[in-house]
């Protein structure tokens, strides 16, 4: 039994291949850009091998055929497919945001504009139904099912998230909603995928998709808890960074909707408009976290593991892919909180 | 058999009840701008029945399952995903063209905001493959496969098409390939799906997907003659339409690359900054025709119909579809010129 670090690591060493193949079939521009998102070559058009992300969502896929029994080979075009997906939300999502970087480099839309960013997207999610459709495998139909249904989850999160910012108010269902759609679907599918192309049973397929789900749920709770109090040395990212944006998070609809005093003012801060100060960050941490905010998604999150685990657990799975399994979640989701 | 319109008409009904139960699945959001830019109902949620649209690509749709044999039921899917796909684009391209509206109406950019475009744009494309893959027939992976790899052509277009605003020349050969992509991929498709759905022979689908392919061609030479030419009572559009963006359509590129004089001058217009004078617009039609970018695109729209139509009579198809098919490109291609 590999690492979770070796274990990302050899996914990204398998399906690169493939994904780059994959990329080739694209229109010169489309091509081009989606090769420097993926971190395969500078703007200019140089080869780099710069950052491409931890591949999760392949690793999830290769291992979960692997835990059928089947050869990961089975998994790779749904490796590549889920891959492919979660890229054309990251291009997409980039643009709707206003991201101006990602992974320390400039967002193909800040680089090459909008229109680019959404073409590119548009690019790489018809390529993921084409990787899977090519095999011409009698279980590829299914496969692309699951993938079309999920970039239809996907997509739902999306619009919650961007409609979220425009409410003052939203409750911790509609939160784990949201995060359900916008990280679960994609790592639920991805889980899947790999037991779905080797033509595992329902029952199978489903404790899978529960895990990916789980999982992802899990690993945006953890998220969350990080965009607040989580060290810049160890997130990348400024302390308190999603209080900046006065962002509904998961650990903030929990202290919303506990009502009260704390609620009151919490809610009346969200929709205070301008900069918060530093002095202001460290206080509204602070009120967050006296009303438990902090705790309770901790706490959800590691009841969420305990379930993804033992849907894991009860379903009949190869037990070294299992194990990796189990430990790619951890790793994944235990994060320096 | 029924005249192109009454079989336009029928197409329409035909496919609205499953094109709305599929639309019903997305997200509140998604599931509102899409109806509104069907046409269902007014931006603020009441029921309408504007302009959705002639539906040219489901009834082709439809028609390709007659011919050869099948049900039209069998191509209702097809049909609903090719429209489906077709409004993706439309809702992409109205935001990166800038267009403030469609059919008389505001374009879903313009009211709800870009992003609103693309996400609902990309739960359309996503919902198509959904909508295929759902049969469960056996012939849903191949047609799922043709509409992913038409996704690419699609795209591919587009990507020509904004590029060509950005160069000072462009080939005759680059025009027809951006047309074929923007236009005849997904007429192809539309032509073709049927078929596909109905398990037919290769060399019909084949048949079908060309005559889809070069009615596209010779649709989209007619419409950039329109766009010079064409009576504004007509064509709903200002008189030299294109003329007015200096866009390089299928016309323009045969002026250009005629060399010579004429070329010369075309060439050092269309790089001219500014809103083009009506006297000048006037001279530059003129011009245009004079080199004989209105003939060409003519003769080379008739020239591929004729192709198209040879290659419909050479399949073996039910002769009533057949000639409806044909009956339905004559009236797509064939305006007041």
């Amino acid at each position: 039994m590999s690492t979770a670090p070796a274990c990302l690591g050899h996914s990204r060493v398998t399906i690169t291949p493939a994904l780059r193949a994959a990329v080739d079939r694209l229109d010169h521009r489309s091509r081009h850009q989606a090769a420097y998102h993926f971190g395969w070559i500078t703007a200019g058009g140089a080869p780099t091998s710069a950052d491409s992300g931890k591949a999760v969502r392949p690793a999830l896929a290769l291992l979960s055929a692997e835990a059928v029994g089947a050869p990961p080979e089975v998994a790779l075009p749904g490796a590549v497919a889920v891959e492919l997906v979660h890229n054309f939300s990251l291009l997409h999502d980039d643009l709707m945001d206003g991201d101006e970087e990602r992974r320390h480099r400039r967002t193909v839309w800040k680089l090459w504009g909008p229109s680019s960013a959404i073409l590119t997207g548009d690019a790489l999610l018809a390529l993921a139904q084409e990787v899977l459709l090519d095999t011409g495998l009698p279980t590829a139909a299914p496969a692309a099912r699951l993938l079309a249904r999920t970039t239809r989850h996907l997509i739902r999160g999306q619009v919650q998230d961007l409609a979220f910012e425009q409410r003052s108010y939203v409750t911790v269902e509609e939160c784990i909603d949201m995060a359900a759609g916008k990280t679960g679907a994609l790592m639920s599918a991805s889980a899947a995928i790999g037991a779905v192309l080797a033509g595992a049973p329902e029952a199978t397929v489903d404790a899978l998709a529960l895990y990916g789900d789980q999982v992802g749920v899990a690993f945006q709770l953890v998220d969350d808890v990080l965009g607040i109090w989580g060290d810049p040395a160890v997130t990348g990212k400024p302390v308190h960074s999603d209080l900046r944006s006065r962002k509904k998070s998961l650990p903030v609809s929990h202290a919303l909707n506990r009502g009260g005093p704390l609620g009151d003012e919490l809610a009346a801060w969200l929709t205070t408009p301008g900069e918060p100060h530093e002095e202001e960050l460290r206080r509204v941490a602070g009120l967050i976290e006296t009303a438990g905010g902090r705790d309770w998604a901790l706490a959800e999150a590691a009841r969420r593991m305990a379930l993804a685990e033992d849907a894991l657990r009860g379903a009949e799975l190869h037990a070294a892919a299992r194990d990796e399994l189990l430990a790619l979640g951890r790793f994944v989701v235990d994060r320096e909180v």
